[in-house]
């Protein structure tokens, strides 16, 4: 630490809506609260074309609108954005914690860690060397490029059933590929999924590769209750298969779950002071976008005690 | 149980943020969902004059915009709600739960305990007396009756500042009695309060009695530094003093802790199977308008794998 322009009271390491609300509760805390973020706030939540189960959005709202609005009422009470990926966190000689991102060092009372997952590859031939070229992780961001084509969504749960949802809007055809033979999504979800005249669901399949020269031109499946395997045309796969919390910067400093998510108790405690977790990266998460945003207010809410010497919150 | 119509996959006792967020997800997720609530859904929130820290809502909104929003979200997922106080839980005969409400009995495979807490009384001399004559637990709901004239509010939490606040609309003076020297609540609020031309705070000071004959005319305090005893008149007084979990009905069936709240783990699980906690009456709940909904969400999620068989949610 070299510059005292960079302490704070609170760093919040991640931008999405288990952040965004710590820093709404921190800056009204009047805590001098940093997000580090190294894309932009909103997380996963800006991918969503339509988020229904938020609540106090009855006719749904997209992660295109909330996100910005959060990000906004956590800058109104204070709270500052530095673009930066967070890639070391120790312990700071002075007490508190040191964060590194992009050379910079910040330095924090207390760390709350809402840095979000990241979506998991199948790890199959093809799909590395074409990403970007027909392989995407977002049909938010992508599905235009698909237009009067026919594309393959890989998964079954809540993400694939939405994102094969909204490519029907472009594509010719989507081929929804899942391993086993039940969704774990939404009933709502399934429930359209299966209406959809678009879409083909494909069950007991497993995805061995991804073709393509340039391009994506086709997927090459196995059925794994005959064994059959077939190909696929297609001119995009978009791949939903989980997601993996982004700890790894992490593994040194706390001993992380075999998920590699972050361990913590009902007050969003880490097991080292002043260290907080909050929203998909955290051990036991529903991975709901609302119960993110209650972690992060409850991180925020702990933090501030913490900061102040009280006992740690919440009802005894 | 005698009326099959009276069976649900999921009941939901309590229709504040907890509740409604649970029946949202409880709904879309395809269960057969009821809410029993014995006064109107919205809890807690409807009393609120301005929430500023729900994440989505940047200008603000007010509890008696927002809880309805969240009834039409959850009722438009198919939840029930049916008016009744529920007063007793226990197994039945042929698996799950069953409920009694004014009567009523009801069934579910899986029950969310989300009811909430009932606000605390000071336990001094003529506050129940004069409770409905100038005693209050809701400055929205009643601050309308104190036009121009003097009031007190006891606490030094967040409602108390908050219902301060919105009392300053109606009264000529607002007397803001805490029992310590510091407040306890958002520092925003704080320094609203403290800036405000119409507020006085008397610090360090016990209410030891309301005084009346068939309207409040006064309370009677103790300074605790001093031990000085005086009198300040006043037409209303509105008491902040903290919560108590509604839980009396369960004290047999599960251990609670010293404070009357139901001890969970982070899928909002008790201790008996099938039987979930959500918002703040359970164990360590940052009392977060956000976190109690987030709560409900992981209460639903974790209800809907127990029904359907599944190793409850979260990531491992």
């Amino acid at each position: 630490m070299t510059d005292s322009g960079n302490a704070y009271d609170i760093i919040i390491i991640g931008g999405g809506a288990a952040g965004l609300t710590a820093g709404i509760y921190a800056g009204r805390a009047g805590m001098k609260t940093l997000m580090l973020e190294r894309l932009m706030p909103g997380g996963q939540i800006i991918n969503a074309d339509r988020i229904e189960n938020f609540p106090g959005f009855p006719d749904g709202v997209s992660g295109a609108d909330i996100g910005p609005l959060m990000q906004r009422q956590a800058t109104q009470w204070g709270m500052e954005v530095r673009l930066g990926e967070v890639d070391a966190l120790a312990p700071s000689e002075g007490g508190g914690w040191r964060a590194a991102a992009w050379g910079e060092e910040y330095r924090g009372k207390a760390v709350i860690i809402a840095g979000g997952s990241a979506p998991r590859s199948l790890g199959v031939p093809g799909e590395e060397e074409l990403y970007g070229a027909g392989v995407s992780h977002c049909a938010t961001c992508d599905g235009g490029f698909f237009a009067g084509q026919p594309v393959a969504v890989v998964g079954g749960g809540d993400s694939a059933l939405d994102e094969a949802l909204v490519l029907t809007e472009y594509a010719s055809k989507v081929t929804l590929i899942r391993r086993g033979g039940a969704f774990t999504g939404e009933r709502v979800l399934q429930d359209r999924v299966l209406a959809h005249p678009k879409i083909e669901v494909v069950s007991d399949t497993r995805v061995d590769a991804v073709i393509g020269e340039t391009q994506v031109e086709a997927v090459a499946v196995t059925n794994l209750l005959s064994g059959e395997t077939s190909r696929i045309d297609v001119s995009g796969a978009f791949i939903y298969v989980g997601l993996d919390p982004n700890t790894d910067y992490l593994r040194e400093l706390l001993s992380l779950d075999g998920g590699g998510h972050i361990p913590v108790d009902l007050n969003m405690r880490t097991a080292l002071p002043g260290l907080f977790a909050a929203g998909d990266i955290r051990q036991h998460s529903a991975a709901a976008l609302v119960s993110a945003a209650g972690d992060g207010a409850t991180a925020a809410i702990a933090a501030r005690r913490y900061i102040e010497g009280l006992a740690s919150g919440g009802s005894q």
